[in-house]
């Protein structure tokens, strides 16, 4: 079908497109890179791909990318210590999806199981919960975002005859808070519970925290089931993506044969976006394990320069240890509005992706300071 | 981050692209369009998109196409009579999120509803239905792929104590068999059913039927509550996408009953692909209802030109009224392989998208005749 759209349509496009080329240079409160090319690419969207199904296995539709799809999935699997022969996973929609699969995989094992997780988790998670219609109690947080040990470890005692989910933020979306899972795994030893589940939704953080020294553990190393990344956070993506890992005996419990595509039909959803695993394959084989190092090291220190930098001009901020999310208190609508920051109660936070430079933390904190509430 | 990707990796992309330029020659099985052109929307792709949340909402995330993906839902809801004022919806990620997203809506209504699907359903939606918990029955096909309608009614009629829920196909995925859904009303009505919902998987018809004159009705006007149609099938993009449409007054109610959550986050996955909505803005303005028409026509033409051809040449092929698949015996796997083509037990199909002409139809059918099995 030829294109034929109408000069008033085309106008509004190149409206629109000056409007994000306006809107990209105060984009600093969400935590997604600006910084990414994916130029070299565009050709391959001329194609319908679809990596439909399992990344792993043979496929009648042959337009797909599901050998790229899989290098990266090996690649973040040696990122996140998974152990060599048993683990499975996929390129998903986002952080979402991978959590969704994660929560899935529990409740198949532990069909009875309760999930645990705190009140700084992702809303979405809720909705992921209430979707997979599984039993949950939320416990409190610690003023860093993390989970409130003391009220988890209470809580598993008088829940002792069920089988605990547990779902540890690895970076909470507000203040970046990381749950010591070492410290989870203990107090489940401790209990004497015989059988549980540990996902960690490592969305931001899963791309950081490899990079960092002496970053706290998160991932298969401590023992966990699985665990969910974002693709377009860090690395960065022109829409969402993500990967999900996970121990491959227990996928195999879950996995049903399909004869339609001749695949095995494991994911969540079946037709899947195939430009997404291309563009990380990109990312990582440019980038390198030592290219994102450089990156992550360098985001902590312009996070550490806006913690100083807004301290000096008397705005309260703060961070956690390795954490780019910086926290404030709330400014003013028209700042919010023009940095597009997120805001929970009474504080906002500002993400210091690569994309954020040294001059627009000036910037912000020249407009907040400017701007009194 | 500056890409740095180097010669052999670049190689591999080029190789692959080759690649795909050969495999889209011969690509015939699948209810997917390889003829669309988003070229123009390229340079959308430097930046990170994002329509998170629901698309009617305001939002504080500035880089999104929600104006454009409102435009598309309008189309949709007009092209398949959605009540003025009473639809809500969104782009998804393809048609089984559309579908696990109006089975949902579908359970917190009817939460101790019976699911009711025909065997020739998608194998899709067996697994969502298992990711929500939903008790469910699958009905016998007829040998057109529609559902059958007497064990419809006897299966309905022994469990009138609880609330069904019908899945309803609008062209199956192997026969492109179309349930009846005033038809299933009757059986409903007759049955004195009080309370039930219907949900139309219309994932490939959803875009031919409404431009095929005297085709059956599938859409809000038979009072069916949600629908699922599909982008990346006939429509075409480079990514699964596709549209759900339903209820507002139904999809208040479990907003409502999220509420807990603090926010009004209707869908399924948060973050979602902002590109999807614009190619879909981008095709629908650039073709309109009378583009799609001529091309929905000439498929059908060519459609029922393969159904001859391979009559002519001895093999027995045929296809349903209204139906752009065509259904023949199952060829040798050098046939499958090449031709790309699906598998179902003892038959196969090609679908006779926009891409596939009368000179590729010519070319498989002697394929077909000189590899005899």
């Amino acid at each position: 079908m030829p294109v034929n759209l109408s000069g008033k349509d085309r106008t509004r496009l190149n409206v629109f497109y000056r409007d994000l080329q306006k809107q990209v240079s105060t984009f600093a409160g969400y935590p997604v890179t600006a910084g990414f090319d994916y130029r070299e690419l565009f050709r391959f969207l001329c194609y319908p791909l679809n990596n439909v199904g399992d990344p792993f296995a043979p496929c009648l539709y042959h337009m797909h990318t599901r050998e790229f799809e899989c290098e990266v999935l090996e690649w973040f699997a040696e990122l996140t210590h998974a152990p060599e022969g048993d683990w499975w996973g996929y390129v998903t929609n986002g952080g979402t999806e991978g959590n969704l699969y994660g929560l899935y995989l529990a409740r198949e094992l532990y069909p009875e199981g309760m999930v645990y997780f705190s009140q700084d988790t992702h809303y979405s998670v809720s909705k992921n919960l209430r979707l997979l219609r599984m039993p949950h109690i939320m416990i409190r947080s610690l003023p860093s975002g993390e989970i409130d040990y003391e009220d988890l470890h209470e809580t598993l005692r008088i829940h002792r005859d069920v089988s605990p989910i547990i779902f540890a933020n690895i970076g909470t979306t507000m203040r970046e808070g990381v749950d010591d899972v070492n410290r989870i795994q203990s107090i489940l030893k401790n209990l004497a519970i015989p059988e549980s589940y540990i996902h960690t939704d490592a969305a931001l953080s899963g791309m950081t925290l490899p990079f960092i020294e002496g970053a706290p553990q998160f991932d298969f190393s401590t023992g966990i089931q699985s665990l969910s990344i974002s693709g377009h956070k860090f690395i960065g993506s022109p829409m969402p993506c993500g990967v999900v890992l996970a121990l491959k005996q227990n996928v195999d419990r879950i996995a049903r044969s399909i004869e339609y595509v001749g695949t095995l039909d494991t994911t969540i959803t079946g037709s899947r976006n195939a430009i997404t695993p291309l563009m990380l394959w990109y990312a990582i084989r440019s980038h390198g394990v030592e290219g994102f190092r450089e990156t992550v090291n360098e985001c902590l220190k312009r996070a550490e320069y806006a913690v100083d930098r807004l301290n000096d001009m008397g705005v309260d901020a703060w961070r956690n240890p390795h954490a780019i999310t910086v926290v404030f208190p709330k400014p003013t609508p028209v700042i919010l509005d023009k940095w597009q920051l997120a805001v929970q109660g009474d504080f906002a936070h500002i993400m210091v992706m690569p994309h954020v430079t040294r001059e627009k933390i000036d910037q912000l904190a020249v407009d907040i300071v400017s701007n009194p509430s």
